[in-house]
């Protein structure tokens, strides 16, 4: 299913700031109005970082808290940039023989597709900031930003090439509207990989044993899934690319329906499950719903959104719980569960729900198959590419931080700073703020060590 | 004041997704842009739900911060999916003697609705979780997802048909723009009853005198009257139903003065009042003003705004006064009053200010009739639905936590967790983090003890 | 550059609610789209309000988080009636020999420019609040909310006249998009001014040394910078005034780029220039982008907005260092740094950048010069008029808390209460929380005590 640029593009009318001076007409309208949609819908993608920085930080401790909403800042910052010089020709550039583009770097010779370029660089950045919540509280920030840079430039817009630039699994029929496996799916699975490169964090698995490390601030992190939901409505409903008056409401209420499910199942699932609604799993079973629909939002009819986010709800608890106990994966928020295993679950879902080539709707299992193929191949050159991305960077230098760094906090060690206000008796015990009161705590406008140490060097 | 569903539906048009890709017409052009600003509104009515779920948890106390988030996440979900099963079709289907609708379930033969239908979900699920700020801290979870089954599938649709669909109430003339009435007087009221069965917090009344019970983190409260003040413009701004390019400014124009009124009423009153600007009422203030513009905010002139704000936010300081203190009803977060009382004053507004029909307009006492006869049906109706559900409810189980649960916070309680990090000396009384460190508390991947609890079951 | 009000008047048309009703036109299409652009990019402008006050408060210590919530709550209220009253006259009214409008007030005679005006209310807002953060933690809230008062009725609407209205600056062929000088420089210059009357907080220079006032919750500054970037997209894109399909993404993209530019060289050079990544710094840095490129954002290309963007973060981190320790205003968080340094550096790069009209671009000085005559006069303007301001209300009032209040905090002393729960083990420092458990602190439904005091006066 390639992204139909076209309707976006604004060469082809001549329409300019001058000409809309004009008198206007019913094609320039038109593309006007397409246009609108898919900024508001950018907008609001956009500010889906804001939520992951929220849950990111919400969901880890205090210690590491600036550090994570470094990672997300940097993330978005460095995506867009890079997304405009690489990573934009590739996933829409002409195709070399379906496997990626190769020209429109800068936008240069497709300065007219600037509004499908900003839409795109959002979801570029999504994909990547997918990894920080795994590699919390252990990774460096420089080698984060050094997997960001692969990521945004090249391994995602390979697979989005792939599958929405006139790639071979577009050409295969890999229907995935809004990107349960081109941005989900491939943002989880650089998770795994990098999970696997830094082992888990100190404290976590001890003598066979699988202990808690707490989330510090669930209300923020809640806050930050109501953001994300917010937000997915213009990932999901921007992705129809047009201002649709029967597809936008279609995507809104799926998409909608899908996240409700996602939270009753996780909420009730839990409940039989734990004896507790638990309050973090219900949270991501919100999040559960929204990959599982992104797939299939506009081919699903609301009942078929129920039941993929019921489903879900269900699979996001086993799956953190089989990744955390079984498989051992440190994840501190939950990202592969949700966004990977819920990515597979709502590419699949395409082929047993769409309306028109699912199996329960008459249409066989071979949508079905593609999808599986689809999830197959870009898993393959997800892992493939991230591990010999990492590789490379182990050979040179470490991408963890010490154990003593570790457990000072990375806003210490990386920011010389504290994320909340420090009183001897809220933090007394060590791990959070190391040498309180020592002049060592730095934030805004303290620059009094920092400047002197620089001036000594 | 029937809302003109006929304008959102796309069917009559046959706009489908593969004629939008034909070219365009100037009438299909006209529905796509009635569509994607009602989308947009309806979006910014579900954000508005993360400003109830800050403002809520904000106001009270940390232990129970994490059941006010679970009730706001469970309240948008169950209402999201029932309000598709079966409030829509009472609300606004075929009309049975005015009284309700009874068509439609599922949206079975309204398809073409469903850009009317997600815009008025959201609404649905912002009357219920009124209802969850004042019945805080101790009602339980299980009996207040109950209540909103009630509200969302029935109580409030009927409401809404009443006024919004082919009912006597609009036959009648009664003209509720955005809901002053039936979003915010249904819920307040039913928080009224909510709250007449449920009784006060412990410690809130003791020996006859009024006790403060203050919330625990008003920075988070406050970002959620803004989100709620932004969503507010898609509640109100999204009611004209269509791209209206003079209603729609004059919405956002009458609906930012009145909310402002609101706030410099309050800080001023209570700074006269109280000889201090009291921060949550003026908080609350704001949220006074934008309830007591809803009704009226297409009709009224930005004078007149200004006037019915400043008048909300008067009413706001002595309605939380008089019902905390005489009238002794527990209500944490001041739902009460903002919701009924500035309710009730938004809807008799619209007789005194409507430029059209209003009293100091030269319009008579006919509107003003009209509106109060609003008032007092939609009162009736829901104090009896409520009580007669909650009496029903009540034969069969408690819908309030026991006095030990409640002292140990709910979050403990019913999610096994705890809102924010623990340590030692910043909870130690013990009211907030019972048998801390007895690894009892349970967050995301916190699975440990409540799945041995499971295993053992 | 006249701000082209005409696009967005509807009454030219005769568009109202009920010819909308009637047979949709190309032209009145047209109008409808724009007005709902507009619209929702006066929403997102209003939501930078929501970012405004986390960011104060997040960056300041939690004794005064109260007292800057309301001055931002109050800011907002305030601004919009009085720029209803007054302001919005005085800026587009029939311009008085280019220096300031002179009719239109409470919009008499012009109802039609409704949209635009209540655009333009929200811009006018924006400009006051950049100085609630830099008098934070000592100005008294009345005396803030005078200056407040100036600002939005008067003394912007002067400089907002010269350059958007038919003011000379327009003539001169001034360009300033979206307002780096218009607002951000106006307001951080009115904070110069403030702050030199007021002086810095106490302890924050003594004995030749600057100390660090460290702010106290910066997740929640995180989050209200991301807040502040997600509106700026509206505050920029919506100075377009029109649905025109070729500018809008192009000053999407361009803010997008230059707010990432700024974070990445904030990060970098602060890792270069202190040894770490300044988490403070480098969310400043992204406001630093934002800034830059208001001015020039529809008129440079996409590397042109990286560049300015990359040369704004390191701008920042300088001025947060020279105006900190050299110059030694005590500005907490960082706004004259990044509304005036960079608001200047945003406004003459458009004549360095400009495609059309910049130094770069072979447009020659001319630009460049009417920019820096645009920011020498708009300095000089707002210098004297904020200083004979001050210097009146100062010799009838004190405008700053006393040393005791101070060291209390604002919140106890003008708000009777306090921003987060109380525990004893938490604030154990006076400096927070003055007489706790004594039954001074109030918050909502806190009305015993001072009810009670204000009986007995």
């Amino acid at each position: 299913m390639k992204k139909k640029i076209g309707l976006l593009v604004t060469g082809g009318l001549l329409v300019s700031s001058t000409a809309h001076a004009q008198a206007p007409t019913v094609e320039g309208l038109s593309v006007s109005l397409d246009m609108v949609w898919i900024m508001v819908a950018a907008l609001l993608v956009f500010f889906m970082h804001a939520g992951f920085a929220m849950v990111e930080s919400g969901f880890t401790r205090s210690k590491n808290a600036l550090n994570i909403l470094m990672k997300n800042f940097l993330t978005i910052s460095t995506a867009a940039i890079l997304y405009l010089a690489l990573g934009y020709a590739l996933m829409f550039g002409s195709s070399i023989a379906g496997f990626t583009g190769m020209d429109g770097f800068f936008l240069t010779g497709h300065e007219d597709q600037i509004g499908f370029f900003v839409f795109q660089a959002m979801f570029a950045a999504t994909c990547a900031t997918i990894i920080s919540g795994a590699v919390a509280e252990r990774m460096k920030l420089s080698s984060y930003i050094l997997l960001t840079v692969a990521m945004t430039a090249v391994i995602y817009p390979i697979v989005g090439h792939w599958v929405w630039g006139d790639g071979w699994l577009a050409e295969l029929g890999f229907t995935d509207f809004a990107g349960s496996t081109v941005v989900h799916l491939t943002g989880a699975l650089g998770a795994v990989v990098a999970v696997k490169f830094l082992g888990a964090r100190l404290g976590k698995y001890s003598k066979g044993k699988v202990n808690v490390i707490a989330g510090h601030n669930i209300p923020l992190g809640a806050l930050g899934v109501f953001i994300l939901w917010f937000g997915w409505f213009g990932f999901n409903g921007g992705s129809t690319l047009a201002a649709d008056p029967s597809l936008i409401p279609h995507v809104i209420t799926t998409t909608l329906l899908s996240a409700s499910g996602g939270v009753l199942a996780s909420a009730f699932y839990t409940n039989i499950r734990f004896k507790r609604v638990d309050a973090s799993l219900t949270l991501n079973g919100a999040l559960a719903g929204l990959v599982g629909i992104t797939a299939g939002t506009g081919d699903v009819s609301p009942f078929g959104a129920i039941i993929i986010g019921l489903i879900a709800g269900v699979l996001l608890v086993e799956a953190v719980t089989f990744i955390d106990r079984k498989v051992k994966l440190d994840d501190p928020v939950g990202a592969i569960a949700v966004h990977g295993v819920c990515g597979i679950w709502g590419t699949l879902a395409v082929g047993l729900f769409s309306t028109s080539t699912g199996l329960f709707y008459g249409g066989g299992i071979t949508q079905l198959g593609v999808q599986a193929i689809g999830v197959l191949a870009v898993s393959a050159w997800t892992v493939a590419a991230v591990s010999t991305f990492l590789f490379i960077v182990t050979r040179f230098t470490t991408i963890r931080v010490t154990k003593e760094e570790e457990i000072s906090g990375l806003d210490f060690v990386e920011h010389g700073s504290a994320a909340y206000e420090l009183r001897e008796s809220v933090f007394s015990d060590n791990s959070s703020a190391p040498e309180f009161g020592t002049g060592l705590v730095h934030r805004l406008n303290n620059l009094e060590s920092p400047s002197k140490k620089a001036e000594a060097n």
